[in-house]
């Protein structure tokens, strides 16, 4: 824990022109930036011999119980060559156990912190350290909004989500599978959910990870947008990898890692963790496990390629033990996560952890109770991409429109947290109070004449007014008034430029890859 | 900061009866306690080296700017005695200036945590240290609930507002003048205001401030309820008074500290801070400000009578620049919060700061957003006694009953995460994951039957439903639930059992006092 004593947010001058083409500089304009850097310390809450016990278990579970693999023999052969003990199970699937210390010390040659570049280059966010990237959320079949409700998310909806992104400042990274777009086959929706990141955001984005040859055509697209010789040496794409909890990894997830590691690509590997279902109802339990699934994910890209870029994650959930139904947003998964950044932190990883959950079924006082409280436990823990950052309801079964900008608003609300307390002498403020002394309003000091503008984060859809003027403009709550942001943000929005050539190629090999399949629905 | 290792809340067995009396220890018993005991470390953002640079400003402030006193000779005559630098400004005004350390010396005396009697003693609080104690929100002039909408506050709402605080087990005070009654005589409210916490809390509450006389009305019914030996040795209530910011305490106020504290009793030193109006713009002014402000009031008490518990405090608000409306809920008074914490430690005083807050007209989203984001700084920054934990809507003006309740849910979570993260073995979980191996659902294991009860808060209020029974339910909203829940409360509220012969005694005291005055609006 460093603590901080000034503003550390980077600004990055080339920014300037996408915000200017959005509307020019807002109120906001001195916290907006490519990604943060965290200007306050994490949020420490255990001690280390506690953080000992919990990767002495998580070392435990790796030696003792191990972890199967499913689907995927070349996995298998990796680990076994890296002094795994492998035990067959069926002819399919393997028990590996590690010895302790042995997924540690293959995580070595993972970085720390790496870039991955977008194709507007004054995008490019950097994951790990102090630095943190939001991203939308990931995911939910379903889609609402105030006036359609709840339905099936389509390519349209994706669309519309992505640009709904990057008209937001306080994004800094387009996500990936922002919603399930239904009315596309199975088979080839990652072809227009990876062309719509490309197309309508130019921002670093995810590409496909259900199946081995879906991650490869991500990748190959990205190719075609960076050039090959880029890709080969950047990062320029991540995959977002489930694990199969508990303590199992499935041939799709491996074999699609694997993909993404040869190519010298990104991935997090993500343990999903619902408390007394697949991990331990003990927030502690749960921790040591999302370690022990997630290394095991990470260490796998060392053996395909040291120094391929991994991401620990860790998504912890608990339950609502009268109902068995899962909850989000309490208290218990936020202790949790703030336990494994002080873990990722030991490991030298960068982490993916936490975000903008909640159960609610509209964007209402539930759903952003629950989200800020993820959402601080975000970004106290040090995440390093925050994957879940906007969008998420009805437990991260839904896309709400709304709860969409609701929770790019908090996002910029963090962005104010994060830059911490400036105690430089002016920022002290005495000369403010000496100027007029006691009893004398300070409106109009030249300390606040020279601070005004950029003292405080701006909420673009909180209401500040008196009751009665509030009352006068037809007493809105705050999802009408989200519902009327997210119209007029569509509205505005106009898509970033992108050179023809690029897009024709684009365009040519999703055409080819899709004459070359049948549409598979499931 | 002390990393913890496990669960620290402390339970009081005697805590038990008043349970059962609101109907049987519920799914969330485990983490009733008569006021929380924090079980996580609390946050600190700043360097030393820049809280030495807060403290050098404040005892500038102090030193060379100096702080106005008003209306009140004596107070004036103890700091000049004390070493105090006294240029009369007005007949009636002084300015004292401090030299640097007058002010934390004379705060030598002043104790670092103290308890509270209530007048069922299961629920005196500690104040100071690692512990939390929540309290109803104060002052509003309006209530609003969704039936009968925003209107001024009555005698009736007060006393329906004390009733709901003592039915959550998520308050620990009952706080003050939890809304104003408008509709009793100014100069005689006080009396139906304490008498209200008396009867229908068991808690500890706060006495009124408004004028000395009042004080000692207050400071005399609790003579009455615990008999005057008690209350010479003992704390039993407090006031809340405010600075009249910036550097101001006006004669209304330290006559009023002067009382409590010839008294033994407490009193809470409140600058309220809105950033470019009262104070400086920037955080880290505004903490300099306030702790000068408030430490000066705790001083004052010292010089009446050395030992007397006195609480620092910081209020601190920003402002929508674009239209000088107060915020609150919002980044920087987070922050701000943070580092107050810091202060009020290194000057071992205990500490009141942050609260439920929104400028939101509607229990909404906005409304939660806010109230979470400034409710996890509250207790992340180690302040002792949160009196706004419920109830503030619109800016501070208004108490909501639907707000009320989603704020005590809110205290609730809070319970949950406070008691931070066990790390013994059986919490380790090793033994779960063991028991069934990779793949299988932990639901039937020892480990989640052992656990199930006790893992996790479970939300009163919040809705974790499937989308489709949510949808066949009446699909209500947050705020629906919440004003069939304040009504069910108040339905259930049964008043604690009183001594019939003090509560007549207490009575004999309100009539002989209201008799002896003509009703005063104003």
């Amino acid at each position: 824990m460093t603590p901080a004593a000034a503003p550390m947010i980077r600004r990055s001058s080339r920014r300037g022109s996408r915000r200017r083409q959005a509307g020019g500089p807002g109120p906001n304009a001195h916290l907006c930036v490519p990604y943060i850097a965290r200007g306050i310390p994490t949020y420490d809450i255990l001690s280390e011999e506690s953080l000992d016990r919990i990767e002495t278990t998580a070392e435990r579970i790796l030696a003792e119980i191990g972890v199967e693999f499913r689907d995927d023999p070349e996995t298998v052969a990796l680990f076994r060559a890296a002094g795994g003990t492998v035990t067959p199970l069926t002819e399919a699937s393997w028990n590996i156990r590690f010895p302790a210390g042995m997924i540690r010390e293959i995580l070595r040659t993972a970085p720390e912190r790496f870039t991955q570049l977008a194709r507007n280059p004054a995008n490019s966010v950097e994951i790990g350290g102090d630095s943190i990237v939001f991203a939308p959320s990931y995911g939910s079949p379903f889609v609402m909004d105030l006036d359609r409700g709840r339905r099936y998310g389509t390519l349209e909806d994706f669309e519309n989500l992505v640009k709904l992104g990057q008209s937001s400042q306080w994004l800094h990274h387009s996500g990936g599978t922002i919603c399930e777009p239904t009315d596309v086959p199975v088979n080839k929706r990652h072809l227009d959910m990876v062309y719509a990141h490309i197309r309508y955001s130019d921002r670093a984005f995810l590409g496909s990870i259900t199946a081995p040859e879906r991650a490869e055509d991500s990748i190959e697209m990205c190719r075609i947008l960076f050039g090959a010789d880029v890709v080969e040496q950047n990062c320029v794409v991540m995959g977002n990898f489930n694990s199969t909890s508990p303590l199992v990894w499935d041939g799709v997830s491996t074999r699609g890692i694997r993909a993404y590691a040869a190519a010298g690509q990104g991935s997090i590997h993500l343990p999903f963790l619902l408390g007394g279902a697949v991990s331990p109802l003990t927030p502690a339990g749960t921790v040591a496990q999302a370690l022990a699934e997630s290394a095991v994910g990470c260490a796998l890209t060392q053996l395909v390629r040291p120094g391929a870029p991994a991401v620990l994650a860790g998504f912890i959930a608990s339950m609502a033990m009268r109902s068995g139904s899962p909850t989000f947003g309490t208290p218990e998964p936020a202790l949790a996560s703030l336990a494994l950044g002080q873990i990722a932190r030991r490991w030298k990883l960068p982490l993916r952890c936490a975000g903008n959950f909640s159960t609610s079924k509209l964007p209402d006082a539930q759903a952003m109770q629950q989200s800020m409280m993820s959402m601080m436990s975000a970004v106290q823990c040090g995440a390093n991409y925050v994957l879940h950052s906007a969008g998420f309801l009805d437990g991260l079964l839904s896309m709400s429109y709304e709860k969409f900008v609701l929770d790019t608003d908090l996002c910029g609300m963090l962005h104010g947290y994060l830059r911490g307390m400036d105690v430089s002498e002016d920022a002290l403020g005495f000369d403010a109070l000496a100027e007029l002394g006691p009893g004398q309003h300070l409106f109009s000091t030249a300390h606040t004449m020279r601070h005004y503008k950029t003292a405080y984060y701006d909420s673009e859809l909180d209401d500040n007014q008196p009751w009665e003027t509030w009352s006068e403009q037809g007493a809105a709550d705050s999802m009408t008034r989200a519902n009327a942001r997210w119209k007029d943000l569509l509205a505005a929005y106009e898509p970033p430029a992108i050179d023809p050539a690029t897009d024709d190629a684009l365009r040519a090999f999703i055409a080819r890859k899709k004459a070359s399949m049948a549409d598979a629905w499931y």
